[in-house]
């Protein structure tokens, strides 16, 4: 199938030589080393080596790298004929967002001297990014260009930049896991885009928006990684100590709770009572989106299962009943549910981060108020103040992922970037040489392997 | 395939929210923070915040719980018809086991002052207890319901704990890696549960008790998994410094012995040369069961590469030709062999690991004797005194796994589970919404792939 | 398909058990613990436990282990019908290497008082050289037995070990990601010992080589796994503090440039636009490969984004342009284009290992200068004298990787180790056993699936 709309041949290169050059001249003029990673300023005081928050960071970044690349990208795969795309995509535009968000977010709280400080916390601050825009991705997943998610790569990036710095700078929010900077920003942009981008005849491919038996397992490892490193993801950028200890073991309860309530609910909500590999595939998760915000908290384990419980039911309810409504009702049709897995858990978890934050006292935080509240403990805020800080973000976030993405929706709407058409939508072989199309295969066996895996273009045509 | 007894719309939720909101409750009431994850007391004393165990024993921790969630659970997929059961009930019984051994562990031998604290290790030991229940899974693997799975893993948890128990805290032995706590008690809790629910007419479902290509390949990522972690699972919980780093180095060892003798006797015991993947997916490992207690002694990498060498070999004639006669003679269908993975390696690491007790010295060891063998270097006895324990042991885990799993197995005969009938034994379609059972597919050719993927009993009718 | 020369019933076990054997001698006599992993040394001096160098380094051995097995084994399962043998052999050949490798890195440069010492570092230096051995297998995948590919590991690892004695111990070159030790050395061995291997009727399985659809998606796990834990290896045993810190990062901006421009280059070379797999699985990583020396210099995040953005498009266009040549013309069929992902990438990365290390001044490295380049810093010789030995030392690796490629590749040619035919070439059944070939499956459909995955050859005949 090949289509000279869809044809990349010029698009997609033209783009990314054009980003990536961009790229490299904004770094070559604004980026350089900070003093952990610069070899003369590092070696210019005197410390442990031990003291270079490479030690501190570096394995929770992996983590999250893993995440990023192998968990959202695989998780994505559960379409029968899209996961070159969704694992190849996913790579692309998370390789473009990185770097792209080394920028913005380091010009809006990075900048030393008229220089963007990269280091290993500025990864992990890209890479959480990165992850907004791939949840974004989730919401338009199969109905999109490359190019056309190149665009939205970089429009959300700058965005997404925009109200982390409101919040965390202007504000004094804390959001450490990301329940709302990352989670609600890009379910809510995403969804927007999505309704932007809506599809009236998207029937037309609607046999192929759903999973085969092994693509569902391909999908399994994606959650699997994400369900493992989220204790990573949460905790990466908390401060050092008891912080990134407390954090990583308030999201593991609640990952665990969030667990058990989404396969009761799988087979509560299911007819027959059979478990619906949707739910778990994404609604198990839902408990680490939950604990975002009030994960670095003194959240306690009994609070963090709560909330991941109450996360697992809220996702696969939603999953049932809510996301039907929005495609009928609402015009969006949101492919992976990133409204169940990261919009209402995201809302959620910034909900209970402004109560937690509310009842925050030295008396139960000691001195460590100051890592956790800079400004309870020191600038002499109230806690109720904070929390009231934490519901405002919530708002802020909203409003700049709603308007964000409709914006950027109708940039991406211009029928100049390749988009499907609505009968090639989920289908891989419109922007990938997919095996089987040529070449050496012989036989009349292996040609319905072919035909099965790789045309199902003809396989349409033949009925 | 609908049935009134398999339908798990009512029982599967129940016993998952009943879980769930007990272990609520009980961790409202009984857990909190340890003195490193706790902002006040962490904050209190003054240290580095190096000194925080989060930095010891995190990555360790991370590697432990990918062995836990990807590897059991993809070493498990290899049934052509059972991934989604496989990765998915591994992951249930996982969640759930996790958070039941967080109390049990700890009302064993993490309580202070009426609570149970908990951090990184208590994260540790609860994964490691976990896996213990996966390995009796894998004895069962494909003829239980995820009800009857849940009910095992509370019971095995708790006895798990109790055996535990006796040998760290009232008997003072050293099982770093579990080679008897872990995978001598899953193992022969395991067979013996599978003993008791040993099916005469499983020959009917005997066709679907094997792997397809795919489903071998899923397997590999469980087994690599496995094996390149478990380094990481042996030292994960020894103490600091040496003891950590030379017990990754011996399993590092013991287990690459492994793989070149595992590879030699599957060759050899083949009446063609050819390769068996059950024997690389499985085999391969049984180094890493069996340095699971000498794996912190001054073993030496020679010793390590002799047991991980012996390792294999028993494995893979274990699973030539001890499986077939435990199935025939004593009636246990060991799905995944794990008397030959856990059971044998297990009682192997057992032995190897009293005797390199029983040879400590002094001189061989230092001032790491106390780190080692506290019993010896601070209570005065001897090291042929710390072998007799460690033999003493054994016999204490053979006997509590035996005994435990007799007693469980009776309680999961018991008909009230939803366990499938024998002819739809390894099967996803009982308990899962298999994808192509109804739905958007269209065309001829498609529905042959439906057929094959996720019809086998439509399959079976045909014939 | 059984055949009597393909037949690893005594061969294979008899190889593997002289190895091994061979190898728990010398390490009983040669190998001991080094001062941090051997309990009395360790606790002989006084130190924190956290100066203990697993802190460092474990969690890039693992990054790199990850690599090796996952990384490596993944990425070669995109053919077909030989997934076994891709994962299953890269398991194999790299649990001998990396016992052999300890034994060959240590003899030259880890003795101590006549015995080689171990620990994290030369576990990490053991999986290096693996990895060479792996790039290598590359080359020669699919037409080559288990048995010959032991015997290529083994004398590979020890060409290898004197290779990178010459460069690192005598002439002072700094390689720490090993462009040329790994990656150039372990290309061009490979690809001589394809040339000495040439099959001039390869044609004969020209249809088995090539991938299909899902083979694709497990070979992408590949490709994650090795493009986001490059960082880790590149790190893996640089110096500690920044220069570790420095060098993940530049490896993580090569990377990331390196995406962009190969996803340009193959939509740009393809007559329809279209992505290619190959492209996409391969290219992508030659962005780690060409940081691997200059990684831990004062490369600049600028720079490193050039390196990687170039090294993307050289490797698409050898991928597209150089392969053909290198088959029709010089006779090198090189199955995974190694030399395109490893060979050009590797010698350009020597290259700019070379100009940035005659860059060097004391102005921009400071007191770590040391760290970086000590023949500069102590010996105070001129940073053109260090690039001058970053020049010779590609030249020496060459050298050595096609001398020693021709003189192994003989010997691997001799007619004893049970090579495929030219018609059984790429295709699992010959060396293991592959589900459906016997066994319980009934039914027609079934029968259909069984062909399908598992009978190439007969598949072959009904045409």
């Amino acid at each position: 199938m090949t289509d000279t709309n869809t044809n990349m041949r010029l698009k997609l290169p033209i783009t990314c030589f054009i980003l990536e050059i961009i790229l490299i001249i904004l770094f070559g003029v604004l980026v350089e080393y900070d003093k952990e990673t610069d070899a003369r300023k590092w070696h210019h005081s005197n410390h442990s080596e031990y003291d270079n928050d490479f030690y501190y960071r570096y394995p929770s970044f992996q983590d999250v790298h893993v995440m990023i690349f192998i968990g959202f990208g695989f998780l994505m795969t559960f379409l029968q004929r899209y996961g070159f795309s969704s694992v190849g995509f996913n790579f692309l535009i998370a390789a473009l967002a990185l770097q792209w968000a080394t920028l913005m977010q380091g010009f809006f709280h990075g900048m030393h001297g008229g220089k963007i400080h990269v280091g290993v916390e500025s990864m992990i601050n890209a890479d959480f990014c990165t992850g907004s825009v791939l949840i974004s991705f989730g919401a338009v997943l199969g109905k999109t260009s490359p190019v056309q998610l190149l665009v939205m790569a970089v429009f959300e990036v700058t965005l997404f930049a925009v109200n982390e710095f409101i919040l965390l700078s202007l504000l004094g929010t804390k959001d450490a896991g990301g329940s709302m900077t990352i989670h609600t920003f890009g379910a809510y942009f995403g969804l927007m885009v999505a309704r932007v981008l809506y599809r009236p005849n998207l029937h037309k491919s609607k046999h192929k928006n759903s999973s085969v038996y092994h693509s569902d397992m391909f999908a399994m490892i994606g959650t699997l990684y994400l369900w493992m490193f989220w204790p990573s993801f949460n905790s990466a950028i908390t401060a050092h100590g008891d912080d990134q200890h407390r954090t990583a073991l308030n999201t593991y309860y609640s990952l665990a709770a969030c667990t058990l309530s989404t396969y009761a609910m799988s087979a509560l909500t299911a007819h027959d009572g059979k478990l619906d590999m949707v739910h778990i595939q994404n609604a198990a998760l839902a408990g680490g989106v939950a604990a975002g915000t009030a994960g670095e908290m003194m959240l306690t384990p009994f609070g963090s299962m709560i909330v991941g419980f109450l996360a697992g039911i809220i996702s696969v309810l939603g999953y049932k009943y809510l996301s039907p409504i929005l495609e009928s009702k609402l015009k969006i049709q949101d492919t992976c549910g990133v409204h169940n897995l990261h919009g209402m858990p995201g809302v959620m978890g910034a909900i209970v981060g402004a109560v937690t934050a509310s009842l925050a006292t030295k008396e139960i935080y000691g001195d460590g108020l100051e890592d956790v509240f800079p400004m309870v403990a020191v600038d002499k805020k109230s806690a109720s103040y904070q929390g009231g800080i934490q519901a405002i973000s919530l708002a802020v976030t909203l409003g700049m992922a709603l308007g964000g993405g409709l914006l950027v929706g109708f940039i991406m709407k211009l029928p100049i970037y390749g988009a499907p058409s609505d009968a090639s939508c989920f289908e891989d072989s419109i922007y990938w040489e997919v095996p089987g199309d040529e070449g050496g295969h012989e036989g009349q066996l292996t040609t319905v392997k072919t035909e099965e895996f790789a045309k199902p273009e003809e396989t349409e045509k033949l009925n």
